[in-house]
């Protein structure tokens, strides 16, 4: 029995607690469980993160039938559950004393203490919130042209959004896609003039400025986008079998903003390469943090990275 | 047709030359391909790298079901030919006018022109020569305590080595394991000195200064490792059924550092954060490269980084 610094009592000092049961969080887990260690899994909603949002996943290598997201992401919960994995269905309000040695977790169900915590909170793609977006997602709608493009081969596709990430995308389209088409609500593009040059001048890319999409229309799949310019108010049709938007992407990372972890400008968490944040014993993995790609397999890579700098860290700390 | 500046002709300028087919190669390919890149993998042996000379694989993420190294390198293979792998078995000997755009990779074979080239060359850990080793390797005899520890559950194990590596994984065992014994040739440890003095004050944790392993016994599987005293020639056995060799690793880079490519003090390749090395268009993944970690995972990951950077520049340059 201990008596922690803020008077709750508890029978268990987690070894590791582990905030978010996306691909890194399971990947972490199989890493902190595999190690001997003590380890808990929270996640407040339901285990598999963006993933298993998606509707298939053709690039975590291995998986070469091209699985469902939820079907990938059963076999991480699995593979973390078959090493004993502990996992609750609870949402971090907070944690007390983050930089002490042992770190209080509280949640709306209780308190949890662990020598260290990793971060796997996880990000989303913002949405345009327009008719037919929800419904065709993962049939023509993606936010993601490193992972859906190649579904893309030789079709009408377009892109929405104007900064660096959307003339990437209409660049890596218009590889193997038909045509791409770029929409951005304004004149003005917040891209490097470099990317756009080059976008300017590919002849499979048409950039249509001060357009916005209004809703997205096909039946079992996408096939027309309504536009609209800004400008003019004019409505018009463009066919599209494929559409990425771009518009920006939201990391989850309230709590670690909360508990005083530091913070790219745009919210991702900052780590070194060991995954290690400003916090001592804090750690951060996969979609989170400030990181060149988010894909299931880099995510993965992170959690193993990030509980092995944790068991690394709990054995030079001794215990 | 194409002359290039060496004088040969060539049909073909690839977009992405990866040297290397192991964990790394296969899923840089799987993303060069899906990116819609001409793509050529080249392995000197079989594909699979290391992770194929490996009994099992307990944590790569999603295949919970303990694969056979070889097999799971197989699901790589299957995956990067799915989408359309050119992959040749060729040991490449030089790479003519690397730091231009375009690079010609020679083997004793021929001769390929590429924009970009990937080094996944993999590395090797040290072995000792000794009787017994290579033939029970995957049977007790291991050389990564992260990869294999968790098999050593409850068995009284050894590591062998002296340096930050071989007291990290002695404590990592420590966890589970029933006993750790910890083999150094000579008195001196290369080890920080809390490494050293969490292991000497570690109570599952022997030292043995001045001692080699001689051989490795056993049936089926390891059961006794013979000992040797450096300083008095005394011979001993030593029962255990799990040992890490844990003596070092050597990476497979000559070939980039005959190339120019800046290596770490340790003949690592060094990357930034996207993987690109110290030459425009050439990039390193896997376990040839500076890293904190050196798993399937972080491996497969590495070959996605590596490959998204590879396109990223592409673009960039345009083509």
């Amino acid at each position: 029995m201990i008596i922690t610094n803020n008077g709750a009592m508890s029978m268990d000092i987690y070894d590791i607690i582990i905030i978010g049961g996306g691909a890194a969080g399971m990947s972490a887990a199989i890493y902190a469980l595999r190690g001997g260690m003590k380890t808990l899994v929270l996640e407040r909603l339901a285990i598999g993160g963006q993933a298993a949002k998606t509707y298939e996943i053709d690039n975590y290598p291995g998986f070469y039938n091209t699985p469902s997201g939820p079907d990938l992401m059963a076999d991480f919960k699995k593979h973390a559950e078959k090493l004993g994995a502990q996992i609750r269905t609870e949402a971090v309000r907070d944690i007390i004393n983050i930089d002490g040695d042992i770190k209080t977790v509280k949640t709306r169900r209780g308190e949890y203490n662990t020598k260290t915590v990793i971060f796997a909170l996880g990000a989303s793609p913002k949405k345009l919130g327009v008719k037919g977006e929800a419904e065709l997602m993962g049939a023509g709608v993606s936010y993601c042209a490193t992972c859906d493009g190649a579904f893309f081969k030789d079709l009408d596709t377009a892109v929405i959004g104007g900064g660096n990430t959307a003339m990437e995308d209409a660049l890596y389209l218009s590889r193997f896609a038909s045509h791409v088409t770029i929409l951005n609500r304004s004149k003005r593009f917040r891209a490097s003039k470099a990317l756009l040059d080059k976008a300017y001048n590919n002849s499979k890319i048409t950039i249509l400025p001060d357009t916005v999409a209004e809703a997205f229309l096909g039946d079992m799949r996408l096939d027309t986008i309504v536009t609209k310019n800004t400008q003019t108010g004019e409505i018009g049709e463009l066919k599209a079998n494929g559409v990425i938007i771009a518009v920006g992407i939201t990391p989850d990372t309230e709590l670690a903003k909360k508990c005083g972890v530091a913070l790219s400008e745009n919210g991702f968490i900052i780590t070194d390469t060991n995954l290690k944040t400003n916090i001592d014993g804090v750690y951060a993995a996969g979609d989170c943090r400030v990181s060149p790609l988010r894909q299931v397999v880099t995510a993965a890579a992170d959690g193993a990275v990030s509980a092995t700098s944790a068991i690394n860290y709990l054995m030079q700390i001794g215990d």
